[in-house]
């Protein structure tokens, strides 16, 4: 329990983190920060903090701040924070973020004297969509939360952030912050990537976009779901963690073109044993 | 409303149309076909058919046959059916298909004396399970039901199927065999490619499962959904539809291309803009 939590970035996920924090009584007051005028103005609506505030106030009045804008910002902002924690003497203070690639924040903070105040976190869920509209209560039930470089952390700052994400009903993965990238780019970036280059290749070729619309099946709709999500959130992502999702790519380049060889020489027996290979995604996931 | 209607293939789409049409009160009598001994006795136990025959005395004994087993087998069964027909001169029998492809069943088709006889269909809904147990009610409402070359069929026929479709509560669309290959190659074929991709990347990128057990989000499972498709019906699918689906795979391993090449150079700016031409799909997919 907490007494005052400041949200920087009032959106999907700093926006679903406030209701739940409060109505689940972790936090007693909820500060949020929200640079954008629209969606500060639609965020004081929605009620998704007790107080909008500006940036320097959250800072110094919160107990735990949440940094949860997009990455090439958050870097400079959590080692700003963690500065203005050397300064004001506050030692009992934690700053999170939320942020969906780790190795750049954490190189960045490793050698801060406040790095134990900070705690490297990436929860794990999520929706195509953005904005604090997008914001939900339950968000975050059941899904997988990283922790990167927990080691570097206070014990008492991680109990604190541990304790949150349990209140979240989040599963805590421990995990250093260059695999974080790698995997996270395994299974997360790449399926943005290629759901970016499915609405892109469908646009192309589907002039008429009536079509489209008539005969997008369910397929269609949640394997390009993807493609409805945010420029602002997944360019910083897809630059920091450029070359871990060069090597994907890579990789994946490789397979369709095995995929399109197969099928341009006919050649049924090897579409079988790439697809019943492919198949084998069902007993991962259920 | 139909006296005896015949079902061969109590798959998915056969199982889930069998449900629907005799708790509609479309059909009388449903008698079913199933060529697998173990999807047959799941059939018989599920209730799915009134009775399980053979494939003669379903041709013989039904007054509307649908044929739904992959698009392979279904060319040659179609014929055989319609050949049945004039053997038997049964002028008032109807048979349809509900096959991905149509462009191969019409042209084998197109100069059978008995083709008025003959709908040729593409009802777009499913799920990425197959087999008898995947079969469920109401899988086809309000999705959208394609009839190609529909003036090929007696105006008798086509009046007795789209009442079928509208039972099925299903949106028909008109077109000719040869654009609904272009269509849904684009919108629908090309998603199972890339999704079949996707899962061979990551299983072979991530050796431990595990990662992917823990790390896989919504998002994730998802854009792979369509990975778990059967081999069975994809095959064909893709074997029949090859030029229509080289051309869009082409196109996609392009606007990937560009994607990959715009990440490498660090280029936010290209990036941003390929990201923002495919959040287009937003507009169209509401």
């Amino acid at each position: 329990m907490i007494q005052t939590i400041g949200i920087i970035g009032l959106g999907l996920i700093g926006g679903s983190m406030a209701i739940d924090l409060k109505r689940r009584g972790f936090a007693e007051h909820v500060l949020g920060v929200e640079s954008d005028p629209v969606s500060a103005a639609a965020a004081e609506k929605m009620g998704l903090a007790d107080e909008i505030v500006d940036c320097d106030q959250c800072i110094s009045r919160s107990d735990l701040i949440v940094v949860a804008v997009p990455v090439a910002t958050a870097v400079n902002l959590v080692c700003h924070i963690l500065d203005s924690f050397k300064e004001s003497d506050s030692t009992g203070k934690i700053v999170i973020d939320v942020c969906s690639t780790k190795e750049q924040i954490n190189l960045a903070t490793h050698y801060h004297p406040c790095r134990g105040q900070y705690v490297s976190t990436h929860p794990m869920a999520g929706t195509e969509y953005s904005g604090p509209w997008a914001a939900m209560p339950n968000l975050f039930d059941g899904r997988a939360c990283i922790l990167a470089n927990a080691e570097e952390s206070s014990p008492k700052a991680l109990r604190t952030v541990e304790e949150l994400y349990n209140v979240l009903n989040m599963r805590l993965i421990y995990m250093n912050a260059s695999a974080h990238d790698v995997h996270t780019a395994y299974v997360s970036h790449i399926s943005h990537v290629t759901s970016f280059a499915l609405a892109l290749t469908v646009l192309d070729k589907e002039k008429d976009e009536k079509h489209i619309f008539d005969l997008a099946s369910g397929g269609f709709s949640s394997t390009v779901r993807l493609a409805k999500s945010n420029a602002d959130m997944w360019i910083p992502i897809l630059v920091q963690n450029r070359d871990n999702v060069l090597q994907v790519i890579d990789t994946y380049l490789n397979k369709m073109q095995q995929f399109r060889d197969a099928i341009a020489d006919l050649d049924e027996d090897r579409v079988r044993s790439l697809i019943e290979e492919a198949n084998r995604i069902k007993k991962i996931l259920r």
